[in-house]
């Protein structure tokens, strides 16, 4: 498997998390009576990590997100020297996603940017969520996030089933916290809005890199200590 | 596997897509307080291509879409004599699941057939978005889509699950763009619907064989020089 | 496995299908702001065949519902000596099912039977659909639901998933026809109700078994002779 | 496999059923306009455990629930003597997930605790359901979920496959009892929210742990003896 392929792998799975998930917000969500709700976004986010995980989980390992790259990498699953490029691969995605979603989006009559999907903490919260909140939120919600995958993809788990409980994970995740930072988890894609609305959004962004990343760096390290744990205790 | 029994697999399947999604979107979509919404439509759209992928795959691949078809042939999984055959049954079969549906809905007292579930653009989209917007917003998830039927049907996946990711798929692509076009992405199901509506749906019904069969080419086309790539990188 | 054990699985999944799908249709449909709608019952009837199926499907088949039984014997892939024990198993089943839900449900201060979640047309249809629509609309969901089933479990097709599809598909036939009759497709499910309302119920009883039955047994004459026709084409 | 890495995965499984489900409902569920409802609070309760079952359910079984344990030890799956470190893992993790949502929902200007996602009955149900109503639901709802878990983990049922079976059980039995007692079926889950509450109730937390454990416990006799059966029917 070459390089390219899994950057190329990468960034379409990115891609379409914003496209897929971010565009289920902008489009959808609060459509007048039939829109899906916060239920629907959350059900949007997941499924295109599912969708993406068996189409080209394959080739890459299907992260579409720098915070798993580097948990993986953290918990033993994923080679260093690559964390760079895929993390470009990612945030380039990302935009692509978003500018897509732009383009459909500003295609109807009246449209505003507003706060098109972009993270946010205290006045920018959707629920009004102070920063300390939206720290805890995204870091634990991140850990766990990462715990699932390390452990779903585990050598000795049904990993043929991993796509479905990592896709399931990102939705649960949302259905609790869209109310507090409109739900990261994932720097490639609060970048691939804030990049769009620009102001608070970059002002803010910073949380959405560290909280994450934090997060899963600490999953990758608990994982192997304590639940993992195959050299000294192989079962 | 005689061609006769692939057709009659494409046909009952694709009549299943139109009775199941376009008929919760008729039937049960806007029903007073209770109703599904666009949320409840996307699902069943993804759900009617998950039962028949699991029932009648194994016998003509699934398609139930002519889109898939063309996609499929262009990434090197399907016989490019069949196509035609393929799209006649898929056609078919959307139209008598739309006359099936017809039946049902014209049951109700004060029944008005209005827009059904017909696809379209401008005007007759349901949120008013313009011609571009619905040309991006269907080639880009058929091209989407494609990519993921192709990465989750390869043979080096876990194909058992591509059914699942791959109906979940559509729902996540209903989730996005009910709003933008009521969603196609699938020739076939826009057809029959367009019968039925006549005037403008027979009108618009252009951009709904264009988009979704060039995306889903170009799919095929990305697919096998870009991702899958066999020939020049046997992993 | 004794006929006594297959019988006890009948009896507790057509109890689990009645108390959860019913009784997500009379305790949470409609609460107030935060109800699950058509939606959730649509989901929870679904969810009740998908968990009783991985439960006891290795046990009894899984049935849970007079119409597949019939369906899968005319399919060829049930014992016609056992429709009756069967049938009895689910019917009583279902009866106890909806005993326990009233249980609960009449617990609430103020509480009036009503409808229960008993099937109907003309004026007891939701949506207020004729006779015709109903005969229609239940004779082709549970054709539909028998190809599915009788697919999913072929001996060629990934059977460990075929719970996942048809708990799907009977969510998916929810969605579509909650309007049109309250949807039964099944007519343990609905004698369990009919039962506890009398009257209208009964009267109009003889629909949910004649229109799933016939429903049923055509598709498993087609499923065999169209479909999968082993005989003539082992693959 | 030590026993301090099972209590972990415990640990972190019962602090996710917490934060993912209560969560979903403190903070999503009534948002405005766009709230996720009792239907996207069941999902959540289902998603934490499917999650978590592929996570760490290789490691400790992934109970996550004190009547799991106790159901599981009767039906002949778990042994006795770590009945009660299991519980006190399960309640530990249950109140720090408690503790990380009260962090996280404290987070809000104007934030009263209210009654957290605490379970009742009679005036601090949902419904206003009675104590015999509260008693039943718990007590057959338990039940079912234990018989679920038993079958789809039985040794010739498609175990991989069994986390998402029990997880979407979990799911079903909330779209049903949410507004009869907000749904416990778990008593670690019931004490997590009553201490944070206190006053009613931790008064009416026995129940939550009387009911769950008796049906727990019933279904453990009932699957071994009538449904299994294995030593004296072994297939």
């Amino acid at each position: 498997m070459t390089i390219q392929r899994k950057l190329a792998a990468e960034f379409v799975g990115t891609l379409w998390l914003v496209l897929g998930g971010c565009g289920s917000a902008v489009l959808a969500a609060a459509y007048p009576d039939l829109g899906i709700g916060f239920g629907g976004v959350a059900l949007a986010f997941g499924l295109s990590v599912l969708t993406m995980a068996y189409a080209v989980g394959r080739i890459s390992g299907g992260h579409f997100n720098p915070a798993v790259t580097v948990g993986l990498t953290l918990g033993g699953s994923f080679e260093p020297r690559l964390i760079l490029p895929y993390i470009g691969a990612q945030v380039a995605g990302g935009v692509a996603g978003a500018g897509l979603l732009y383009l459909i989006a500003s295609g109807k009559p009246g449209f505003e940017l507003g706060n098109f999907a972009a993270n946010g903490y205290g006045s920018h919260s959707p629920g009004g969520y102070s920063l300390t909140a939206a720290l805890v939120s995204e870091f634990i919600l991140t850990f766990i996030f990462l715990l699932v995958i390390l452990g779903s993809t585990h050598k000795k788990a049904p990993r043929e089933l991993a796509g479905l409980a990592i896709g399931l994970c990102l939705t649960l995740i949302h259905l609790v916290s869209i109310p507090v930072t409109n739900t990261s988890v994932n720097p490639a894609r609060s970048t691939s809005q804030a990049l769009f609305v620009g102001g608070w959004a970059l002002e803010q962004l910073w949380l959405f890199w560290l909280a994450p990343l934090a997060g899963a760096a600490l999953a990758g390290v608990f994982y192997k200590l304590v639940l993992d744990n195959s050299a000294r205790d192989p079962d």
